[in-house]
């Protein structure tokens, strides 16, 4: 593994953090709703207690994905991982404040602030690699699961909101942000080695 | 011409899809509406015609005057351009999104973000003089139409949003922006001696 | 002093119009309320006269603070003074936008966007040094001056929205960033003394 075993659990609790979050504010503003075949297991806050381990493993893996997928750059500050940290609850948040305005907009919204932080967190490719990813797993199992629904008259991408992949590409660069801060010191050659190419690209 | 011929129909093509989506916004909450006596041309989704090929036509245009105006700055990767076109979508679904909320309150946000718009984007002056460009064309461009009106309780400007002008003008900020980074390599030799200043500015 | 006078001023007048800018937007959008008690003293706009010069006085002294706290970075642009300016009323006018949305995702999106202001603005721990200072001295202030009221439902903490922290936060960490750029020259060998931290640390 390229992250160590603490890296791994912390990025685990933060994504579980995350998702409990995030899955709140969704459940409060009606965005999402679990469907009665789902409340046989304990609930932690609004999720059923499956929800945030999901996210959690999902988080670490994607993390250890990104450093396997490219070199890392510079380390970076903690300014960098305050700001990835805070942009996946703010872009849930977000998507919870217009969950009653025209779906349209709402969905052109999230897909332009995706790009803005694919831009402002991501390195080219690679985030775009993790993005992508966490978009299709994201959907695919949501749809697959079937345990919660989202509002009618927001879920017209088979069950879905539009918007969703947006929001799954976000938070999958974010995660390859937190998995290049956490890379492991025996990948510093690496991480040196790509100084240089990320003080070119920038 | 400093864009060649291809950049000059690509900026064209993606002005008027960008017109064509932001207006689709802008109906489709009622922000705007065109008049009977606009009705009489075809409609392309929810605008007239002549509306996308004006919109293509200004930011190929516009993209053009910026090369003209002053040297580019080092190329910039795809996340820039990336960036630069997903602003300006996201600034239309943003003010389609708050149009039934306080006009004071929402007009300070647009003006903010297209503060901000500038200084991610921008590079200084000659940025500043596309948006400014846009921003005057653009609003007196519509205030002389007059084919469509804005919602009452939403234009004291002349008949347009008090946020209009901010809106083109990150719009402007936006084309200028794409203009350098589709500028021909002709004009590479004032993109490498701009490299120093462009180093020294940021 | 480590601000001219021309300096101090500046930030006063550019805090207390802020001040007028943002009460207004919450005013007008009932997010907050000056209770009958406060009515004596002559208004300006929606604010009694001794707010803009509270907030004012607070913008240039925390200005002042910040350059004894820690030396400044490289000047840096207009673009950043101008995106500093626009940052706060920015956000005010978000939290009056969302004043009628669900409080919790409310919270998360405000908190989300500070921590994006400071890793944008800041540099590092005098900024976050400065926002602290802010949201603890401004929440404080409130509480204890009992002159106006949050809308009942957004008032959980006591008698602020929880959100309020935040936004005095992002405040602090703009006004640190003003007091950068206005430092005085002769305070130019910090400065430069700390270019090559801020290359470092950037």
């Amino acid at each position: 593994m390229r992250l160590s075993a603490a890296a791994l659990a912390g990025l685990f609790a933060l994504g579980a953090a995350g998702g409990l979050l995030g899955d709140q504010g969704h459940v409060a503003s009606g965005t999402t709703a679990y469907l009665p075949s789902s409340k046989g297991v304990p609930f932690v806050w609004e999720s059923p207690l499956w929800f945030p381990v999901l996210v959690g493993l999902l988080t670490a893996s994607l993390a250890e994905v990104r450093l396997r997928l490219a070199p890392t750059r510079r380390a970076g500050g903690a300014e960098d991982g305050v700001a990835a940290i805070a942009a996946v609850p703010g872009l849930y948040a977000l998507t919870a404040l217009i969950r009653h305005q025209p779906l349209g907009a709402a969905t052109v919204l999230i897909y332009a602030l995706a790009a803005l932080t694919w831009r402002a967190l991501g390195d080219g490719a690679p985030a775009a690699a993790c993005g992508a990813l966490a978009a299709i797993a994201g959907v695919i199992a949501l749809v697959a699961a079937g345990v919660f629904e989202y509002a009618p008259g927001i879920d017209p991408l088979g069950g879905v909101p539009p918007w969703l992949p947006a929001l799954y590409f976000a938070f999958g660069v974010v995660v390859a942000r937190l998995g290049e801060l956490c890379a492991r010191t025996d990948y510093r050659g690496a991480r040196l080695t790509d100084e240089r190419r990320g003080a070119r690209v920038r």
